[in-house]
């Protein structure tokens, strides 16, 4: 029972590390899409998020039939538990790569971000892409040390995301009501891909200590 | 230890109702402070939402103790497994409407809504209260047919936040950037929050029938 048990949660952690890579691609081709007023890339992420959500149902259900068949304790319970919140977290950071695409697709062929933004835009989809890969390395690796830096990442965004506002609101700003609207709501699906991220390393943190942080 | 199964399982119950109901006079506070430019009501709600938080990690604990303590299976574990993400969700919601509590405070004197949209941030603001309300029904009655309810109230919802644009692309908008900033936001945070108490009764009708909606 023990070997099963192990065997299946190795299996569930594979998903959730191919969800990351997912995620993380698809945020970084949404970057491109914005940035380039790229269509066809664009679409590409809309498209490609049904298979982000269908391994989120299908570890889902994995999950839950370990529950059911397997009824782990203690720390095997909180493994299972955790892995259910962390792959609805990465199932949620799919969707707003996805909501990214949309903007660039809407505004096609014309493009949302004006050239006084298109650096801050840039470093957001890096750090995007730099977050969601250690999301990945914390999942695989339960390495805490390597889960507190996700917090210094998330505080980075948080940064850029303010810098939005502040080129948005000062007179270099050279968009208009609708550049600001697309921006504003950008800039927001950036800060909370950054936020699901953290909040998966510090489900990772909680799974291997049992003490909440954050 | 069937009955101290149900006790328990009740008292998750009525807790979540607590929660809607806190996340429901959250965003209906969020509403007023926003229209009215009332610092004072801005502040509780911001304030108020450390009490959903502690109601949502309490929740949790009880969940997973339950879940450890008594190892459910079939129906009873759906329904320990669904309350974990019910919570989540009303937690969620409690936040969204701190972050409009948050955009009232910001534009402080001032306010972030230009008068030809008052209408319409009312109007969320009476879905988002009429749809909470439903969901805390849902989740105490467990009737399908109300959880089918929301996703009408849902579909309202989302036309009153295209109806946002719509005037803020429009000729009559009398706002700036900074309001279009707030006002893409804002919208944002109320069809989210409407997004969310869908997914309170869907999973509720999960939790009864077995079967995915949506």
């Amino acid at each position: 029972v023990r070997a099963a048990f192990t065997e299946e949660l190795d299996g569930i952690v594979e998903s959730m590390v191919a969800m990351s890579r997912l995620a993380g691609e698809a945020m970084s081709e949404a970057t491109t899409s914005l940035l380039d007023a790229d269509l066809q890339v664009a679409e590409r992420v809309i498209s490609a998020d049904e298979t982000i959500d269908q391994l989120y149902r299908e570890v889902e259900e994995r999950a839950l039939e370990l529950l059911a068949r397997q009824g782990p304790v203690a720390t095997d319970l909180r493994l299972v538990v955790t892995s259910l919140r962390i792959v609805a977290d990465l199932e949620r950071m799919g969707d707003l790569a996805l909501h990214v695409a949309k903007v660039a697709r809407r505004r096609y062929p014309g493009t949302a971000i004006p050239p006084e933004l298109r650096g801050t835009i840039r470093e957001m989809g890096e750090v995007a892409e730099g977050i969601v890969g250690k999301a990945a390395d914390v999942i695989f690796t339960r390495d805490l040390a390597l889960a507190a830096e996700l917090e210094r990442d998330d505080d980075v965004m948080d940064g850029l995301h303010r810098a939005l506002f502040t080129v948005m609101l000062g007179p270099s700003f050279t968009g208009g009501i609708e550049n600001a609207i697309d921006i504003a709501l950008v800039g927001r699906y950036y800060e909370r891909y950054a936020d699901h991220a953290v909040s998966v390393a510090r489900r990772v943190t909680f799974m291997v200590t049992g003490e909440r942080v954050g």
